[in-house]
């Protein structure tokens, strides 16, 4: 049984992650801080969790930290960064769900995300939390840099083919489809229902922060230059990423379903399907399950790799219960058993 | 631990069910029928499943049934009828979630549902499986009726003021509001995406199967006659059904909200929200919960009273397993901890 | 063909507006003006307009306007009601979208709407722009307020029982659904796509400002005193209004069907539906059209009059034009031919 | 003014036709046919039509067709086929919304059409009607080849690149959105609202027909061959396409913003939006329009263009409106002038 903090509790990750860690055996649930909600009953903010979490916002206060073993950043990014320092020092475990420690490069994080880095002392301890690539690193982990959404569709799907060598690392194409829960809970008339609803656009084409995170671990799996075409796209609708993958194949003669099936048989939240199988989005909506099916039309050279989360689940707050459970030595599936919901 | 098996695990009542069995600690599932899917792996008609249930649809056989504690109908209306007097005589008991016990009078049944009833003198005997109402019935019941989505919702708006005869039962409103979940899984143009979405629409606004069974349910509460007018109304979601309930109160110096506290407080699914609330339905999307709230706006003549329950859980499978839990003495809550999933 | 201008047209109100305005073969648009948005294109902000409007926003300036005839208000309420008097002193007519004119009693607009009310001097003069109701008096107004959305479809549904006196005035529901358009274009966490999709909810249940601006429509129709039980839903989709109306008859005897289509016959923007029909929402998306059906179960006394409106056409800018084009003598339907875009 | 019949009209490209025939100043419609619903009122099928079209479907019967100048065909695949050459040959001209007569090759069309072609003897002479490629050709067609809906979108992005030989013909990539009104309007389980709302998936990765259609049309552009990746996915929304394509440049030193500008200057249905857009497919909704931009992120060798079309209208009836008007000699754009409806 381990205290948990959560910092940032107003968000659609923070409210996920309080929705599992309510149910989390071997949780219990002390702060939620918030300093626009302070005082405002967590229920009263999300009726979901009437009767579940009776807890009140609080004023971010490092000294109330000191009783937890472990603080869940829910945070805008550039917030967790100003405050784990001191939390390390006090013997307190760190999992950030925003970007802070996700860019191991400092100069690459300033360019993207438009602000200097506090800490940049801890980029090279922080670990990158994508359990199925750094389980042993994650192991013994002070801080964990959460991944982002599209980065662990992504990774998950293009992992197998360059760990390998099979495919040419700098010609990768990443057209990748996401839920508007991705964009957060803030008030931006871009969001609004009659907005986004009933349409679809892609977004940030000329350049997105998730670009860089994805190349940086896709790097880590193949000394070639790793080179990457993203393409997101908003859909209408509220959780899930489709990311669909196309990879040149240096050659064509291989059983990849079969290579993709060994590669992730021992991993509880990577599901291969099979072949001819296309994954749906819902078909994970609500879990922490990632699925991919792959597909090799045509003259065979272009591989075409679909990979699904729940960008609130696998892509956010499920994987930092996977990760917290990895930290501490619990089953790693445990409070994460939940099946999606469907319809 | 029971052996339970499912009568027609094809639909979407069906599909919920097995996402709550599979999960249950105290339920070995058996059996799933499906005459249309027989030798069809269940994980393949529904991917959510996939690692959780590994059993494939079989004919329904009464003989393989003998093995089981509970066996859960989730057919179309007609089909339990037909079968359950052999299981009863096995000693199996049953839970129907279709409507084939639901109304005590034959020849009201017969006139709403279109066919002979081959079962009436089961009628009777079988408990309508409303735990809030009939508890002490249920857990000696060997037949469940369980009830219909839009009945749960409002006999539970309705309840507190009938029994304590605060309005006239004579001049009942509901305006109810479901999603196309309820409409159930089976090829019909009307509930295409491309139809249902983007509309509202009101239908069988000349008369609906579910006003006989509410009009049933709450005659039990008051002596006086019952009589509801009530508007189903579609709406362009999957999941929920919002009741708006008015009723004329007797009079209006009364304290409505402290009764219904009262009322229900000792009821693990039913949630009175504070004075001034307004349900959502999606604070209830995958919860066994029903939330309700009162109005009483201008001259105070007029009650409202609104009632949220996710017509799936609450108003189906959800109920099905509440009613299991307390037929075989478990805690009720059993394996129905699930949080609503928000957003 | 007159010279006009839009005063406000960053809404969704407003975009209608210029939509319909651009196509309208006797209207030259002439300025279009948002404080916020100075020197923005409005196909910039508005795509779907690009090649239809080539202005820019610029800043309201009064004496800009002397050159039209007529300015139409798309404002928040407050606004209209400071330039208006101006306005009509230089001979240009108004329509204003927003409330500034809508309730006759300065006490009750006041009290609704929360701010004193500056001109007060134009509220008996100013004509409430139902043309089905009020089409004469339009025809030589100066200022117009346009209805409301739900007042629109609750009165031209309520209309013809209260005109000839069948039903209990006293005793009036009226449960509405719309959807989330009517909450205009405003940065507001509540109508974020994943806070209003998937849900429905009540709201303003305690007391809406529409409800005072129906009930001084539908008591200019009947003596007895006038009470509405008003009751708002949020729906999860774009555009639309249902509106369900429960009104008590004096008597059964009646044939309410011939009643209506009579009543109706010669407006061009109300469509009595057959005996039997569900109006769709979807049926008026995009056009003028306020289609009514009527139905009488159970032992009749509690009629159901389905009434469903385009919110942002019949229910705001497509009524604007249809008193625009009274006003100034044109073919009522001219510029308002569209036909519902479906599916 | 010409007299027309359409042959099927109870689908959704057919209430498209409908909507827009109803509204053309040079049409008068004549004849509505549909076997399975022979008798029926068009506007008792489409509510949207009550009081524009006031025919009832009739068989389909080619001695009716004598009097008309024009038939469309929006059948299923393999009807047109059988009924075309009876009505060119008394003269009457034909637009099949349908596949039967888009690809030049019958080996191939009867290998993804599954259906020997029985009128192999008008391949040659049918003209695919895409304006923008074909215009000259168009105007003295008397069979017209209504081209598929992602073809459209896709081809008109690709085209200027391939006309230019600017990229590599042999490595193009087609990520294509569709919303499900794209399936028809058919009982089918996978497009009920609760199956297909709020989820995304990829469909026919193995192959899809209208791969060899857009091949076909590209084939036309540059002697090179043409190879195309082409992923279609189910959107969670009812109209729109938006195709996401990718091609590798031949060289990085091209100004294609100004090429695409120039190129489709004087096409009134091609809107080339400034860099830096992003296309929304609701800015399109119910317009003939098919907006396109270019990004050329990163090392610049791999273009990316976006083209947004609404699949009933640029993708289908809106494409026969505008066939019909070049063959007939009346304006590009009349009947089709309507602006996106835009929420």
């Amino acid at each position: 049984m381990i205290k948990v903090a959560v910092v940032g509790g107003t968000g659609y990750t923070g409210v996920e992650l309080l929705r599992l860690l309510a149910l989390h055996p071997q949780v219990a649930l002390k702060i939620i801080t918030s300093r626009s909600e302070t005082g405002v009953a967590v229920s009263d903010m999300f009726p979901n969790l009437r009767g579940h979490v009776d807890l009140c916002f609080s004023e971010p206060d490092l000294a109330n930290f000191n009783e937890c073993d472990l603080v869940f950043f829910a945070t805008p990014n550039g917030v967790a960064m100003k405050m784990v320092p001191e939390l390390l020092a006090s013997g307190i475990r760190v999992i950030d769900l925003a970007a802070d420690f996700r860019l191991k490069s400092v100069q690459s994080w300033e360019q993207w995300y438009g602000m200097p880095h506090v800490c940049e002392e801890l980029l090279a301890e922080s670990v990158y939390g994508l359990p199925e690539i750094n389980r042993e690193q994650i192991k013994t982990a002070k801080l964990i840099a959460n991944p982002g959404c599209y980065p662990t569709s992504v990774q998950l799907g293009f992992a197998p083919l360059l760990k390998n060598s099979l495919v040419d690392p700098g010609n990768l194409i990443a057209d990748c489809k996401s839920g508007v829960s991705g964009a957060g809970r803030k008030a931006d008339v871009a969001y609004l229902q009659a907005e986004s609803t009933e349409s679809v656009k892609a977004y940030a084409v000329s350049g997105h922060r998730h670009n860089p995170e994805i190349c940086q671990g896709l790097q880590t799996l193949i000394p070639d230059k790793v080179n990457l075409t993203f393409v997101p796209h908003l859909m209408p609708m509220v959780r899930g990423i489709h990311a669909t993958l196309y990879a040149k194949l240096h050659k064509t003669d291989i059983d990849l379903q079969a290579l993709y099936e060994t590669h992730y048989q021992d991993e509880p939240f990577v599901d291969v399907m099979p072949a001819g199988s296309h994954p749906e989005t819902r078909s994970v909506k609500g879990s922490n399950m990632c699925r991919i099916a792959l597909a090799n039309p045509a003259d065979g050279k272009t591989l075409i790799v679909m990979s699904v989360i729940d960008n609130l689940m696998k892509g956010a707050a499920g994987q930092a219960i996977q990760n917290m459970n990895i930290m501490f030595g619990y089953p790693e599936t445990q409070g994460l058993e939940s099946i999606a919901l469907l319809p």
